[in-house]
């Protein structure tokens, strides 16, 4: 049996190789990759080879927005078995650390993250993990709904961040995949009221069409609001969007800006005591996400607009860095 | 212009008396009442007079489920104007003591709140109040609806009592109209699932109707849950309801038992770290609930089952504390 | 080299027996262990063998209440090294289940905790554990010092528990050593004023010299408070201590009844708004018990009132059941 | 009768002016000014004549650091008498508004504060305000004390503010009056240990002097922390110290830069997860201020380094703004 993988060979580069077939060891499970979502993260590697301190040495696998279905686990797996269809969320902490034994596993300095260098993705068609990164999706729920429940998280847990209050009226600036899906979780979750901005009238009226208010980021009204979910990254909508902000107001920072520093009006969100909370990716949401999108509180419609299979990896990153009318670009390792 | 009230003379004694058209003052307002809910709360006062140290003296004005449409403002309001139809909050705290300056105006010793003694409900025409406790209601929300803002800030109170957390499994223990408004207020609010158990098969139909699992109060499953919301106020129920939270369950205890005291096995709910909280009322709910509702996150679909003119108040209340299969019923001021 | 340890061979019976010197396996150390408390629990197995479901099968070894100093760590340990003076948290959690991941690790289901069926304590003179249970302390603190950092933890954590906030008044209700141990934690974390009950003149007496104001609980005044640290375990105590609550206030259990069920006022209580909340050990709480003693914020002075050897474990444990002017007994491990 | 303020009739100017003796309406008192601090807040407005938005126009007395002693109470007021020895808290809320409904009463933004144009200040000789901004202290502290509780509950709400868990390692960048009472606050609350850094020696050495780690502000170590409170305001300290954080770190910023905006490395900060959390004044903290400074757990020693009559406001303000080796100038209205 084959186990084909979309590698990244050297910047702007995707060929197919084989790997070989993983073997579960004790606490192990090996998923059949269903489908996998394009993350602008995907994108900076593949044209820059790298993010930060995280740097592509040699071959590397993207991908880590994930679902598939069990066909092996290992000894005293328990949560899930052969056939299940699951979602997978893409880390896997030490366990054993300070951030760890404190609840926050995802600020794990050892937290070994698919697609994150040193460590390989997920756009391969066997892939291995730690049994405890898979949670079984209803038959009610795509293979596609499954893997967005990787960016569907980042929604929710900016929601923690921001210590969402039911009846907040939330700002959300940035009304791609990660926006929309915070609009999504805050309404979920409580929210009086959830209003996008953005440029792109493609997006608003997506954004519209999930029945979220929107305003056009260049002509702004004078609501002001008691939460910001910035997800655009935009220079300078950060400040912008923390100026309407009532008292007490609170913001989470999505969207990460490729500045090397934000200025920000700090007098200003001073007087008005306003909290800031940046958010690093997130935090036991896989169940949560789940319930609320089989139940459907989340609506995940239309935010696949573009398939690719595992072949056309290469095309499904250009169509997230260049096509103004893409909000996720899906592929399916099974299809080669 | 006639101001006609239904006037509680004596135990199960209700007659139609006229009352003097209100004038309102600063920062008051006159509401022309148009929907009253019946409590259980006005049914104890009905039958025997009182609810623990809160004695009916004298002619006493049942009622404190109300919407209505204001008719009159006093100088200096700003948040409601005449033709404005709102729901109303029951209770005005004094502002000043220790309690309000820390936010927890409900529990405010000098609260005033309707159809508690010494101070009048709301089942006349035309009710003063501070303008504060006028919240307007859009037109897609009846006036049926805006009452049962009331009963719904008790659940939506009471799950942030609960510590409610997205994702939780939640048990409802009674399924009237509180424990399904609290099912409501859960999964609005991010719940994870939401079982509601009851004696009656007519509550668990109307129940499931809602899309709640139910459970019949004699025959639990071995399901266990994260948080509690107790609404039945039934002799052993929370005892029993409690030995089915996880480690570190919440529970938050809504309905009133009506035992001097009510065992509890501590030791037991110390293993597992267990919380429970009581709950009083509700702050600041009906901007939120208004919200949920208009939003068709809050569904009050079969609630109201009886109405009643203002005349058939007696009736009302045998109906309430007689009819198995009576959930709320609503009386209408303005038919006489 | 020896390894004695007094081991529990039947109800009130103790023995010295040899036991194999400890290995350090990968992560793990073995403890020179100095000074044992002898604890309630330790003289409940003692003289019937069980806690609830925790029942002694054949011989045991009592103790949890640890100091000592490392004398051989395994491959990989890094947070001690040999001839540190530690004091040592006596559980060790599976790091891998639902409360671990959400940081609740001392609610693990799979805790394995010294000196509860079927673990054995630490009344021997080599103790081996994960190198994670110890924690140095520096020269100023005794190992009387670093063992008392166990029941310190448990007034620590119950005023975590209660929500305890800087300026709250606090009542402590029982004022033997954990009830002292819960009032210094309070007036370390901020308490504005704390207040000790108890029956016996003698632990009111100990209470005053540490600063705290005392009443006999059979002549309670009328004061209220925002916080009760119930410490202990008497029957009516915690229903009556309950009563003292204003508004809102919050109550943390730590003395456990040994009653089936406790009768609780839930009507009273419904009308404050009162939180009860269960305290079942501590968590994460060395570091900051080893902070506040160090830095003199925590006063341990009068709390070991008697010194055993290892050879008068018996009589320790006598001493601590039945001498009225005992706090804490205290075992030598290395004197025989 | 006469009652002497201290008037400032222009920039840099100061004279003495009689001012009516005020005599307290309902719910009012009246205090003898016994001692004020001057605040660099009051500088600047004697400098300048304006902080942000609040322009001085006309006459303007400055002050907001005040003690006293009741000598007139108006009708209703319970909290205070005739006689009483008493710190003031310098704003008066309206009481109504949504942020004083939700227990924020010090961001209302109809807030009356001394010495914020256009409302005057206390460096008069007796001072009329609403009852409940005037908090008893015990004999044991003197109205140096009882001034000095407004620059402590600063520090305090900025604990608050920062999130301050018991054991946090606690960094404050900036060593003046409200670095030390930051300083003195964390350590009041359970912090696990406190370092303050700043430019000064001088300042340094009083830090030392009160117990806690110093840093040069030039030569930092690489310690990392939990909590920063900054408390400097100035131009790159902010940045530098968010960079110390461990994950899931907290900061307060208390001290306020004169820039418009300042420039923060966001992308790094949010790989830990920090969190921002702007500081105005405080909550309630008056009672939590008068008993740490009275049961000693607050220690105000050398915090007072230089006194001045009422006709010497100018030289205090002077002092506060020129003087390198001032703390806190105090002004006692009483010696003119």
């Amino acid at each position: 049996m084959a186990n084909t993988a979309a590698v990244m060979t050297g910047l702007n580069s995707i060929e197919l190789q084989d790997r070989p077939m993983p073997e579960p060891g004790p606490g192990q499970a090996v998923v059949r990759v269903e489908a996998v979502g394009v993350c602008g993260s995907d994108v900076a590697y593949y044209r820059y080879g790298k993010i930060g301190p995280f740097v592509v040495q040699g071959d590397f696998i993207l991908g880590h927005e994930v679902s598939g279905q069990i066909v092996a686990v290992g000894d005293g797996v328990t949560n899930v078995r052969a056939g299940d269809r699951v979602a997978v969320e893409p880390g896997t902490p030490d366990r054993t650390c300070d951030q760890c034994r404190a609840g926050r596993y995802h600020l794990c300095p050892n937290l070994e993250f698919l697609a994150t260098p040193p460590y390989d993705g997920a756009l391969l068609q066997y892939l291995l993990m730690d049994a405890r990164c898979y949670f079984p999706i209803p038959d009610s729920m795509s293979y596609e709904d499954g893997a967005l429940i990787e960016p569907l998280s980042v929604g929710l847990w900016g929601c923690q961040r921001a210590s969402l209050r039911p009846g907040d009226d939330v700002l959300v600036t940035g009304a791609g995949p990660v926006g929309l899906l915070a609009a999504e979780s805050a309404r979920a979750l409580g929210a009086g009221s959830v209003t996008l901005t953005d440029l792109s009238e493609y997006r608003l009226g997506v954004a519209a069409s999930h029945g979220f208010t929107t305003e056009h980021s260049g002509s702004p009204t004078d609501r002001t609001f008691d939460v910001l979910l910035e997800c655009s990254g935009a220079n300078g909508v950060l400040a912008a969007a923390l100026a309407r902000l009532h008292e007490a107001g609170r913001a989470a920072v999505i969207g990460l800006s490729k500045a090397e520093a934000v200025p920000l009006p700090l007098s200003m969100l001073n007087w008005k005591e306003i909290s800031i909370s940046m958010v690093n990716r997130y935090n036991n949401t896989w169940p949560l996400g789940i319930d609320l999108v089989s139940s459907g509180r989340i609506n995940l419609a239309g935010l696949v607009t573009h398939e690719f299979s595992l072949a056309q990896t290469a095309a499904a990153l250009d169509n997230t860095s260049t096509e103004p009318e893409s909000l996720k670009a899906m592929i399916y390792p099974q299809r080669t």
